[in-house]
C-alpha cells in the first residue's frame, strides 16, 4: 500500500513526524508487516533519533551545521543559494529512506526514539513523503 | 514475521552480529524475501563493513571518536555524560535500521561484509534487536 | 525476487544506476510494492542525491575527499593502499543497502533524485548489485 501524504516546514529544522507515521500506521490496520519511508527531496532527510530533549536536537544540528557550513570555498555548485550544497551533503550523511517494522499495528520505537523530517534549507515550505506499508502474508 | 533478540555489550566498540542474524534468516525457512534489523536505541547503531582486519574497524572507531570527540563546547546536551551527545551524533551519522535481501535461505553479505551493531556508551549493557523477516509470495 | 546485476566502474565517482534500477523494476511488471537495492561491497556505497547539476555531484565528492582524506596518520589499515581505508569511512557515512517503493511499477524518485553507486577506490573495475523487489499482496 502506497500512501502519499506532506507537510509544511518552516526554516530549518528536525520536524518529528513520529505521530503522522504511526497513526497512518495505524488506520492501515496492519498487525504486522513492515513500513518504508521514503522522501522524495535531496536537501531535506530523515532521520531516527532522541525525542526526549529538545538540547539533543539543537545540539545534533549545530554540530551538522559546524559540519557543513554555508560559504564554503569548495563549493561549485552555489546557483541556489548559499544553504543549498550544504543542504545536500547534509542529506548525503543522513537518509532519504527508511524502513521500520510493523508489530502489534505499530511502529516498535525506543522509548526515546522519534522520526524526524530534516529540513536543511531555509525557505521550503512543503514537503511530500511517500510510505510503503506491506503487511506480512500470515498476518492477514 | 517480527523477531525480538537483544545481546550484551560491554563498552564502546563494533560487535559482529552477522552470526546471529543469519542464524535467525536460516531457522525461518524463507527462502527468498528481505530481512530488517532495526535498532529501538538513538545511543547504538548498525553497520554493514568490513568484518576481516580488525585494523579496518579499529580505524574507522578512531576516526569516529576524532570527528565526533567528547567534551566539545558546542554541546549543551550534556546531564546525562559526556560520551551521551557523541553517541547521538555517531548515531545520526550511520543507521538505526538496515534492510537486507534474504536469498537462498541467508543474507548474501559480501564476502568482506559484516553486519555490526556500534555501540557508542560506555556503559551500556543490553541492547534490543527487532527483526523484521518477510517471505516472498512466490517462494513460499 | 532477487535479481542480481553487475557494473563497470573505473576510478571514484558517483555513477548514476536509476535507469539501470527503474529499468528492472519495469521488467518485474510489479505495480505496487518495494525495491531494495543492496551492494555487497565495503569500498563503495549507495546514495541518492541531486541529479541534475553535475557541480552539485562534484562538490559532493570533493567534500568528502576533503573530510576522509588518504594518508592520514590515525590509519593502520593500509596494506591495501592509501584508498582502501578513506573507501570504507566513505562506505559508513553513506549507505550499503536503500530500499524503496515501488508505485505504478515504477520507483517515485523526486524530480531531482537519482541513484548513484559511489565508487571510493581508485582501481575496482567490477561491482556486484544485488535487488530484492516485493509486490503488495493485494496488488498482485
Amino acid at each position: 500500500m502506497i500512501i502519499r501524504d506532506s507537510m509544511k516546514v518552516s526554516g530549518q529544522g528536525l520536524y518529528d513526524i513520529s505521530e503522522k507515521i504511526q497513526s497512518i500506521v495505524r488506520g492501515s490496520n496492519i498487525k504486522e508487516g513492515l513500513c518504508t519511508v521514503f522522501l522524495p527531496h535531496t536537501s531535506a532527510s530523515l532521520l531516527i533519533q532522541e525525542n526526549a530533549d529538545p538540547s539533543a536536537q539543537n545540539d545534533l544540528e549545530q554540530w551538522l551545521n559546524r559540519l557543513v557550513p554555508e560559504n564554503d570555498a569548495l563549493y561549485t555548485h552555489t546557483s541556489e543559494g548559499p544553504d543549498d550544497m550544504p543542504s545536500h551533503i547534509k542529506s548525503t550523511l543522513t537518509a532519504a529512506t527508511l524502513s521500520i517494522p510493523i508489530e502489534n499495528n505499530k511502529l516498535p520505537l525506543g522509548i526515546w526514539q522519534g522520526i524526524f523530517l530534516w529540513e536543511h534549507r531555509h525557505n521550503a515550505c512543503n514537503r511530500n513523503i511517500i510510505l510503503h506499508l506491506q503487511s506480512d502474508i500470515s498476518a492477514i
